[in-house]
């Protein structure tokens, strides 16, 4: 699995995502995830707070990657760029995406914090594009929008069948955006 | 105070307000919101079912309001038109909701609230310009951008010391998302 599973914290991801598959979401317990992944439950427990985190923890290392990512120029562009650049994240990780979606789709209370934790995205973006100079309000909105194109274009790249690369549909979604706002 | 305190309900937001920004949100209770407003805590609870839910009481009105307000023509342009019908809602509330931003900026669980109910009204407008035939992805970029400028303004109209319409401000912020997406 190359890079989806470089480590315990990796590969107790996967194995939380494949019996979140196979027998759901609500009747996964940490005990079987740890089993799942060859680990103890205290391993589970030094890479976790709870079930509930194996969803949002490897979005900081996405944080870091597109915030790193921000270069000068037109600031929705760079945005756009930054999350294009930081695709590779996802590359091996679209079935594993796929049934998070599913889980966090169903559950409010996930939905909440991923929310919280894309707002949180949006505002280091802002803030990096303010540190290149970018004023207010254009630094929020190509932040925000740059988030709503990346939200849309994972949710697109996730659910269609077609086998490309999810900085394509970003692309694609980039225009699209670029055509409602006309 | 006209539209701000129509009955019950808007006198127990505008006393919870006065109350916050007199000795802060977790000093005032329940009980001291409805002496304030010349009621009983029963009657609070007919309306509120706690001290956070007035802060998002008003919401659904504005959510029927914008929703309701989408019109054929451009997405976008469709949807801020929408939020610009619905400003009258706020025009007597810029010092309330000054109050109330202060509070949510504050605790980040009512953020996170404020954030799943931006995503309703996200929903929501999608769904209806879904309704006047606008396709996906358009559809859901026009609601989110539309969702996005008119935080973005509220913020600004909130925050600045000017004294001009909310509308205004909606219009401006649409046009410097404009320049952004370029």
């Amino acid at each position: 699995m190359g890079r989806w599973a470089p480590g315990a914290g990796g590969r107790l991801q996967q194995a939380a995502y494949e019996l979140f598959a196979e027998r759901g979401y609500e009747q996964t317990t940490v005990a079987d995830i740890a089993a799942r992944a060859g680990l103890t439950e205290r391993t589970f427990f030094r890479h976790y707070t709870d079930k509930r985190e194996v969803f949002f923890a490897g979005q900081d290392g996405l944080v870091d990657l597109v915030v790193g990512g921000i270069t000068d120029g037109p600031p929705l562009e760079a945005v756009v760029r930054a999350f294009e650049g930081a695709t590779s994240f996802f590359a091996d990780r679209r079935a594993g995406a796929r049934v998070r979606q599913e889980v966090v789709d169903a559950h409010p209370e996930l939905q909440e914090r991923e929310l919280a934790k894309l707002a949180r995205v949006a505002a280091g973006v802002a803030a990096a594009l303010r540190g290149r100079g970018v004023g207010e309000p254009a630094a929020t909105l190509a932040a925000e929008s740059g988030v709503t194109v990346f939200r849309v274009a994972f949710g697109r790249w996730v659910a269609e069948d077609a086998d490309r690369g999810l900085d394509e549909v970003l692309r694609e979604t980039f225009a699209e955006l670029r055509a409602v706002v006309g």
